[in-house]
């Protein structure tokens, strides 16, 4: 029969988003479920399965699927295990690949969700046509997917592409990261990031900002870039101070890859040049001169509610 | 006719060493001519010829050859160019492949010297069956050669594993380097990087060492050597500072492509665990706890006067 339709999942911390992906990379249908209301994992695939009949049987049933592609905290494209996700209700190593293919009988392949970010990136986004990018998500995290020669880098273990893990401070003053290290690049570039150099450095000085009127427990990466719309000189230097390290390091990841493009993907990119002007800055400044204004730095052009989707979707047709 | 063996180049500064190599990575012969007598590359090109004849012809001549495969500073495997090398007669973009086939009659292909080192590597020395590892050549300078998934990493220009150009260090103090950048791995973890360091420890403590007898501007990285093997605690305190600063790099590297194995190669890992217990020390701090005590640190096992040749040798097999 047929197959013209793949599943795409894009597993989150809060929702897990299903949806029906052409060959062309059109979301034809979605559907989602609470992630956290399911703590057996037993359970939460029964329901991911309940939930997606009601879209996938318009489409004549599971049997014109190619499979399911899968993007999840911490899945291990090897193993198709989900290994110690900390932000997950499922402890320890979940056989999530092999639970999902015996519940909808097709094959299902997963990925953690920034290397399905750069999957899609390449199928369907800023990547189209590219052999070498490197991906890297500026969300609650700092997370990345790499791409070289046209096939996803998974290392020996499956773990390749932590680069939200690498270092850009290590004096005694470098902050603290989720992952328990101190320096990586995740305290600093991510939206919580952005959050901390905004409480930083506004307590540091006496300018005039709009930002010392908010919270300043509660400022938000949103709340820097309004700010510097207006014409905020200390949100701008926020952003300055995060593009600076940020483009530094990457930097780093040229002179590993030699990346034709750095795709830069989620929240932080809403705040468009603020961003962007000082990391193209700081690359150029920190590369070989073989690379100088040679290597593209871009933003995803896909909408942010199907790219996970989608590029979850792509692993389902390799 | 049966064709069993393959040249291989390692064209130094110095010395170029070409090498007759079978597929079982024997060096059958070898002969080498001094790089910097011939200031044209076309006289370069048939020196290296009329050097090769007298030893390729008892082997049936070049017609039981595969190919030629060439390790050159700066050598570019996409183009077959050798491009703005510093340590070259030759200026500018030179395509050394080309001339090379065109004078003998057979394929050439080129790399640079570190990925040459890191293909013997794989194909004969301490990385041997595996398909993800980083190699690091210690040495005048710091190269690097990376494979990911069995295969050499060339990026998008040809041009990536310049590793020696990240930076361990981004303050107003950071050393120059030869590459015109402040703060990279290479000013740090070279040969030359130890000597500066020896220099600047030396310099900056009362403690008795050996090492202050010697004129501080010759100090070499093998004077440091002798004088840790010796008891000297300030030499030891110059590799663990060394070290460190290495490891700790390295750590980054691993966050990237998650290798089995980083291999260190070159006149450094003479220097024993002197250098390598601070390196696996500081790469373990520094990873995340997924690569704790996982990834193996291994000096090469080829014997230094083959491995480029090796290397190179192995290019032309592909």
């Amino acid at each position: 029969m047929d197959k013209p339709y793949v599943l795409g999942l894009d597993m989150g911390g809060t929702n897990s988003v299903l949806g029906i992906v052409d060959a062309k990379g059109n979301v034809l249908a979605r559907t989602s479920i609470k992630t956290q209301q399911y703590t057996d994992i037993h359970d939460y695939v029964k329901a991911l399965y309940d939930a997606a009949m009601p879209i996938v049987a318009p489409m004549g049933g599971l049997d014109r699927f190619v499979g399911i592609g899968a993007g999840a905290p911490n899945g291990n494209y090897y193993t198709g295990n989900i290994e110690f996700a900390p932000n997950l209700p499922w402890k320890g190593v979940v056989p999530f690949a092999q639970l999902m293919s015996e519940q909808f009988g097709i094959p299902c392949t997963i990925t953690n969700d920034a290397n399905a970010a750069a999957m899609g990136e390449m199928m369907y986004g800023a990547a189209r046509g590219m052999k070498n990018f490197i991906m890297i998500t500026l969300g609650t995290g700092v997370g990345s997917g790499i791409v070289i020669d046209g096939k996803m880098v998974y290392g020996h273990d499956g773990f390749a592409g932590e680069l939200g893990h690498t270092k850009i401070d290590r004096s005694e003053h470098a902050r603290l990261c989720g992952c328990g290290q101190k320096g990586c690049l995740e305290a600093y570039a991510s939206a919580t990031g952005v959050a901390r150099s905004a409480k930083e450095i506004v307590s540091a000085t006496d300018e005039p900002t709009v930002l010392r009127e908010l919270n300043i427990d509660e400022i938000t990466s949103y709340d820097v870039y309004k700010a510097a719309e207006a014409g905020d000189m200390v949100a701008k230097r926020i952003f300055d101070y995060t593009g600076t390290l940020l483009g530094q390091k990457l930097a780093d990841f040229v002179a590993f890859s030699a990346p034709e493009a750095i795709v830069l993907f989620g929240g932080l990119t809403k705040s468009g040049h603020w961003i962007m002007d000082p990391v193209v800055k700081a690359l150029n400044e920190n590369v070989l001169p073989i690379w100088k204004n040679k290597v593209k730095v871009l933003f995803s052009d896909l909408k942010e509610a199907d790219a996970a989707v989608l590029g979850a979707s792509a692993l389902a047709w390799e």
